[in-house]
């Protein structure tokens, strides 16, 4: 186990004090204990919370060595004093980590070291503020299950007798960071229903929205507390069976275009401004919700900060079960409704407690500080509600989300899917997450009719056919506003996430440049995952560094000292590395002409190279039923029965790591032997090596307070055999949209046009040894449509070459 | 979804009354409500516990279809009468059922009969009566998430009220099964230290036990509950590291032995008597534990039932952390200690509250019931505790558990790994468990060395290189003392586990069929898995109904209601069919002949088949990296580079669905080129269709009381590809193992001997169109060692055949 803790605060001794005696380590006891031997029994004395008597205490003492030779029981009852070795054979037990296996009991600092725990300096034997300064370290530093020293003892109720404290000591904060003084078992659960500024529905009423919240019972004693918000459309439920039915066939052919000529301006959305309908009168006010629930589906991450003094707020919004509306799937309409809860919370906006009363409700028990998490659609929504600039939503937590829905399903001017969703569309994801469905009235008697007619509109509206960009598109592209973005930024994305791709992410990034708020981000070796429960790195306690900072206001230097990017090394697990930037858009490019079968930096070749595209059938169907399979043997530089379906190109070994930060371009002059083609390029890492597990492997449950939720700890493992080759990053483009996604160009057959494209961007390290390749070829079977068609691709070499980002 | 409920009592309609007001669904309201319709809304209110008042009552009530045409607020609203066609209309909206998915609206009857929900018959208009029968039923009925109605509502906080019931009304049983009324946030965690009658450890000490518990606050009120116990050496963690570590190498070469004449009686088992320490005395007593615990490591099932009035313990045992003594993997101390807890919980043994003052503490709280529960090593602990007829212990749900140990490491004369586990043997995992190693003191300066000792013998005594069955096996072989069980049994099994092989568990039902007790058998398709949360089976039904009988003397007919077999279904998925027997010894079993490439009635064919066993080192390699490549390329018909080094023999097609109940037997006239060898068999289903899953899917969370712990609903699915063939059953024999397991035979080179093998026992439907396939080999990649030796073997087919036990 390797530790990377970066929401750790150094503190001085003054503050070591203060804080200790705010958590109740340091009492009267303790104040009027002599030695440093007498101060450490009675700290440990608290943190032995099985025991209910010393005489337990001292039986469990017996199970801890103090040295080689001296279990601590012995050795504090000789009255032997605390030196840095004693100390920290001690911790490393107290931590669960295992002697011989993780360290030798005669050397505990060489295995702190191995394992970067931090220790206090000092070294002979300690004084009494040493070993305070220590326990306080001690506290403050990660054990071997993941999660600080103090969230271990949170887990064994060390702060249950906190949950009595007058609301006026709460919450409270230790390095920084809000702890777990709140009863988890006295949660308040209510149901609002807050009043939208759309009508998506078209029925002559503003959608109302149902929101879900929990919150500390404290809030009933007058404690106002910030909320986490989590906006995702699936929480009320996904209707699995109708999007499956509703999900397009890939096995059709690529379509010749009628070219255009388009600008921007002339596909470009535009607000229209519709008219809505009047608010609902207030019949009357309340303080008390009269709907509740017994289980929100929630985000472990939320789940939490609930025991931290925080709410936790779902919101599915327009077109979920209980609310209004329909689903067009991340449209202005839906944007509006989200930031119409923040609005609500932060005292702008009118809810009532259910939808026929007009009994009006606040949100009394807010501070009126909103931050927004969750992954995937979850967090394509708070990067949406960024966009508008909404006042009290003072960050986001965007994790794998989405900036542009064109980049979803679409690139190039080409149909797109999501990795491992062949089919899957805008409208497939509108149907899925109609939740309305699952109430049969509601549905049947309501909305089914309008929402049919609605998604022939989108089917037409989105153009699946043609992949090219246009109005409908435009109108779900939240980059065009980023210069709005008022909140600070926190941005998680997996470097191998091919479900929402890491150009999502970076052009987030590269557009808040220039935009005065605060903006961090962490990219990770996953796919299209979670990282808050994970061994090597302290990522809720960042989380929780920053919320702290951002939704209460505490001055604990999170956005200083929080690294503007933290990336996962691929090749050595448990590290994380801290860089000032990422994908810099003046990063130099190294370029690579493309000779036969290789990438060299001379000569040019002005050889012509081919491929075709069309598969014997039975192979074709093996493939299309097989992704993975077409996965390996497309990139394989042994013989596969695809050989004939791309062109590989590899340089030589390298001499040394490099490290490719950002996004690579391809260029080449290509031909056709039709007047449609599509180009598909992978860049590939070549050489023999054990890499990590795709998917992180899970360790242990872990508690996220003291008898509330569970999580999973988990961790990327290297696999326990070598493979001999990675895909890095990817790229298609539609030939006939070689100067962008909207304008359609003509297409000569066997004239040769010079492309270029930009992949997605990345952070890898190639290893010294290891080669790079690029892999060009035209159907993708896990992203296009497979139409199997007799295309023949040329290139021209002397028109291709590579420019790769080395860092 | 399919339903299959065996848990489920048919009533008659006094009883209805009686339990629905034990239920308190029937109060002064309903029972003065004078029509059916207005007794439904009163029992709708109750069941509607998300809304806190009136009117959001009747706003839930707009969310449901009545009719086609009319929602269910309307149609109380207009008085219209209830029928069963709107009964179940809406039954299928309150079990989460989706219109058009799973049911048509205008025909919810069909949708019942499909999914084999019960329903209460009588047309046309419905009384009082019949309403409260179908609502009875309708809470007894499993919704779309796998759990009654009831306890949907349960999750929902229906049972909350209750929480305060005088003890005197608690357990609270419906349908004969315990229901949630006891209060989870208030469970009261004690651990104690028993004292058991044995000195595993030779420390002149009685071995102490640390054991947790978890019981309902009632107890301190005066309630006395039963226990729930699993014995789980992993209890306390366990040693990945130092197991990995010792994991032993298997590319070793298969070994000759010298030939022995031993008898059975030459190497049985017989307890030497070993003289015991005296016990510790007793220096006071207490009826408080003075210990407690945050967090057990839990089974789900004991967790539901800790909110239905049952306590659960859990032991790790002899040689686990705070525990004394040392694991030898199942020998009889490890029994004998296991045994020592019911004994205690029996009030015949005495623990102490810690392992130093001697204060003694009765299970004061406990009725003396237990049952014993958990898979696998913790099932294997069941059923050894039940082989000693101990008093208490009322019954054993023993799930995927060994029942002779030797069957789990060795098999026929050689050593055999459990699937997956290809290295382990009884040494790793008595490593692995002796989770002393925890305690850095206690092992560094107590155990470490006697530990090693113990281990260097435990190698010898295992006799890894002879495979034999000795001395050693025998003491852990449990079946030989089936006749002592008096204890009633519930056996679970996977017909596709391949860690704990079908065997054990066959030859415990087995040796049962004679013994006084009541037994049941459930056989799933599943490999070593917990089947407590599938959708189509009440599992968790049928064990609240075995328990509410066993431990709590409920007479609620469970003997009889559930089935003795129950069987899931191979082929079509959420189907468990009720069987008399399986694997009966008398069911006459079909002979094929082998000729070459077919398995036939007639005629026998005189040809001699060979096949080598050796590889080329590389593909060896391969093989012995990617062991689910060796799985495939052994039974393909296909050209592979295992094509010589088997040999494959195929029936015509069925023309008919035929189930194979219990084990097949194959019978060879084997020759080898040299003095050693062993064979394996499988028998194969070829046949290209869609199987299914490996592993059961997961759907989605599952609350197991109201705001307690979750568990994950799963069900078994069929994989999105067809595949063309699929192992049903394996075995494996030395060839110097041709009388029985301990004695060893001379075997001359290029000599033939007729050779029998029992292969593992199965229940599978092979479907007509399906051919029969044997195939023979010699090493098992995922089992046996690979010496790859330069061995082949010849079959004279005049002397083989396969004699299979078709249903």
């Amino acid at each position: 186990m390797k530790n990377n803790q970066f929401a750790r605060l150094a503190v001085d001794h003054e503050t070591v004090n203060k804080e200790l005696q705010r958590i109740h380590f340091i009492d009267d006891q303790v104040r009027s204990a002599r030695t440093a031997a007498d101060t450490y029994r009675l700290l440990l004395r608290k943190a032995f919370l099985k025991v209910r008597t010393d005489s337990e205490f001292e039986m469990k003492l017996k199970n801890y060595l103090a040295t080689p030779e001296m279990d601590l029981r012995d050795y504090l009852v000789t009255g032997q004093p605390i030196t840095p070795k004693v100390f920290y054979l001690v911790a490393l037990q107290l931590f669960n980590f295992l002697a011989d296996v993780d360290y030798e009991i005669d050397d505990p600092l060489a295995a702190t070291k191995r394992m970067q725990l931090p220790v206090t300096s000092g070294v002979g034997i300690w004084d009494k503020d040493q070993l305070l300064d220590a326990w306080y370290l001690l506290l403050t530093t990660h054990t071997k299950d993941g999660q600080t020293f103090l969230d271990q003892l949170t887990n064994q109720g060390y702060f249950v007798p906190f949950y009595d404290l007058p609301f006026s000591e709460k919450p409270l904060f230790f390095n920084g960071k809000a702890q777990a003084v709140f009863d988890t078992t006295k949660l308040i659960r209510d149901v609002v229903y807050v009043e939208s500024s759309v009508d998506s529905d078209h029925d002559g009423t503003r959608d109302l929205l149902k929101v879900e919240i929990v919150r500390p019972v404290d809030t009933e004693k007058g404690l106002k507390v910030p909320v986490l918000y989590t906006a995702s459309p699936y929480n009320q439920g996904i209707n699995d069976e109708a999007g499956e039915k509703a999900t397009h066939n890939v096995n059709v052919p690529l379509a010749e275009k009628q070219p255009n000529d388009l600008n921007y301006e002339d596909i470009a959305w535009h607000d229209g401004g519709t008219v809505l309908p009047d608010p609902r009168p207030i019949s009357g006010e309340t303080k008390q919700a009269t709907e509740t629930f017994s289980r929100e589906l929630s985000y472990t991450l939320n789940d939490y900060f609930l025991a931290r003094g925080f709410a936790a707020i779902y919101s599915a919004g327009i077109g979920t079960l209980d609310s209004d509306g329909i689903q067009t799937c991340g449209d202005p309409q839906q944007t509006e409704a989200t930031v119409d809860v923040i609005e609500w919370l932060n005292g702008k906006r009118r809810a009532f407690t259910n939808r026929t009363d007009n009994i009006a409700i606040t949100a009394w028990w807010c501070n009126g500080s909103v931050g927004m998490t969750g992954r995937s659609y979850l967090g394509t929504l708070a990067t949406a509600a960024a966009t508008t600039g909404v006042e009290g939503l003072k960050t986001i937590i965007s994790e794998a989300a989405i900036s542009s829905w064109y980049d979803y399903y679409r690139d190039g001017g080409l149909t797109i899917a999501p990795g491992g969703f062949p089919g899957e569309d805008a409208d497939v994801l509108a149907i899925e997450t109609l939740s309305r469905m699952k109430s049969a009235a509601d549905y049947q008697l309501h909305i089914n009719d309008f929402f049919a007619g609605q998604m022939k509109q989108m089917a037409r509206d989105m153009d699946r056919e043609s992949g090219n960009y246009n109005t409908f598109w435009d109108a779900r592209n939240y980059r065009k506003a980023i210069k709005n973005i008022k909140c600070d930024v926190l941005m998680i994305h997996g470097l191998n996430d091919w479900n929402v791709k890491p150009r999502q992410v970076e052009k987030l990034w590269e557009g808040l440049r220039d935009v005065p708020v605060t903006k961090k981000i962490i990219l990770h070796q996953g796919q299209h995952i979670y990282i808050n429960a994970f061994r090597s790195i302290d990522y809720t306690d960042m989380i929780n560094l920053w919320i702290s900072h951002e939704l209460y206001g505490i001055e604990n230097g999170a956005e200083e000292i929080l690294p503007n990017v933290i990336v996962q090394d691929n090749v050595i697990p448990e590290t994380w590395t801290a860089y000032q930037d990422w994908s810099e858009p003046d990063l130099p490019r190294t370029a690579y002409n493309l000779t036969p079968g290789e990438l060299v930096m001379t000569p040019v070749s002005h050889e012509i190279m081919s491929f075709k595209d069309n598969l014997p059938e039975d192979v074709f169907e093996r493939y299309a039923a097989h992704i993975d399979q077409w996965e390996h043997d497309i990139l394989t530089n042994q013989k596969s029965e695809l050989s004939e379906n791309r062109l590989l190109f590899q340089s030589r070994p390298l001499d040394e790591d490099r490290i490719i930060d950002g996004h690579a371009r391809v260029h080449v002059k290509v031909a056709v032997n039709r007047p449609l083609g599509m180009l598909s390029f992978q860049l590939v890492d070549y050489g023999e090596t054990k890499r990590f597990n795709v998917s992180p492997s899970a360790i242990h449950g872990m508690d996220l307070a003291y008898r509330w939720r569970e999580d999973r700890l988990r961790e990327f493992t290297l696999a326990k055999f070598a493979t001999p080759f990675k895909m890095i990053t990817k790229g298609h483009i539609n030939l006939q949209n070689r100067e962008n996604p909207w304008k359609v160009n003509e297409l000569k057959p066997e004239q040769f046009y010079d492309v270029m494209i930009e992949l997605q961007p990345t952070f890898h390290k190639l290893v010294a040894g290891h080669r790079l390749g690029l892999v060009v070829y035209a159907t993708d079977f896990g992203m296009t449509v497979r139409g199997n068609q007799d295309l023949r691709y040329s290139l021209d070499l002397g028109g291709c070459h590579l420019e790769v980002p080395f860092k």
